[in-house]
């Protein structure tokens, strides 16, 4: 059984320069018609730096649809036509300064498919260099190293609650740990 | 160092049925002017369903924003008033028709505080059992059991590709290896 949702009409309600705002008509399966408020994004990367395999570099940074400072691991935004792996090394550099290291492409996923497209990549980069951070002018970071012992407790009590941190971060004990043994 | 951003103009551009869409003019900690773009969103639960610590539940499901079907764990919106825990048992039942089990909440999670406030807690459920279920009337679900073995690879080779799955199924794994040893 098919269970696409064919489109009726679609109408653009706001075009930004993060998300735009589309509301579709659709034809459900049974055949009764629904609408669908999607929010189309470019798609995203984060990057979980990881020190000696002992510590992770973690971002806090203020996010204004929560009012409040979190902690994430570096991400940002894909450029029009650049590949995951290339966006990944630019967003680290610009907003950590950190260049080299070691990387390998961990997975992806979805942010929150019920309302948006937006994907993330998610790549782990071990024992990167020192370099020159050169961040968005709109973007006010601080970097905070934690051990990876303390990264389950962080998780669990949700000091570390961003979805795409606590999956990348467990993506990436799981990787090192796959390799250890 | 304080980086919080305060807004001088706040402007709705859509309310909606799942989101709202609102465009605030901020001023940056640099004394600068910036517009931020904030999806309204009044949080969701997500619930890993596990069955004798060997299978896990996942439902199969056409998300428009992505033309696809994609591989979730049970999950919805939070109604207005309403407590994570009951909406969790709540979506569950209305989904699957499971209820009752063994409940814990394993923690929680912004899916994307760029842009979103949406924030999703995240429950595990073991060995719940049958009831009747009551989809929405625009929803379409297939159950999916896998087995706990297969997950991993399902992870890492993006056909588990939704971030509240994998944070939830990975903070599951998490939870349940750390009571056994």
């Amino acid at each position: 059984m098919d269970f696409k949702e064919k489109t009726i009409r679609s109408e653009y309600i706001y075009k930004g320069k993060i998300v735009n705002l589309r509301v579709d008509e659709v034809e459900l399966p049974n055949g009764k018609i629904s609408t669908r408020e999607i929010v189309e994004h470019g798609g995203a990367v984060g990057i979980v730096v990881l020190f000696d395999r002992k510590e992770v570099l973690l971002e806090k940074q203020f996010r204004k649809p929560l009012e409040d400072e979190l902690l994430e691991i570096p991400a940002g935004k894909l450029e029009n036509g650049e590949s995951p792996s290339s966006g990944a090394e630019r967003e680290l550099l610009e907003e950590t300064g950190l260049t080299n290291g070691k990387w390998v492409k961990l997975g992806g996923f979805y942010s929150s498919p019920g309302f948006t497209n937006e994907y993330l990549h998610i790549f782990l980069c071990e024992d990167p260099d020192n370099g020159e951070p050169a961040p968005d002018e709109d973007e006010f970071i601080r970097l905070v190293r934690i051990k990876l012992e303390d990264l389950m407790s962080m998780i669990f009590n949700e000091e570390v609650r961003d979805a795409k941190t606590v999956a990348g971060l467990l993506m990436a004990l799981s990787y090192i740990s796959s390799k250890e043994s």
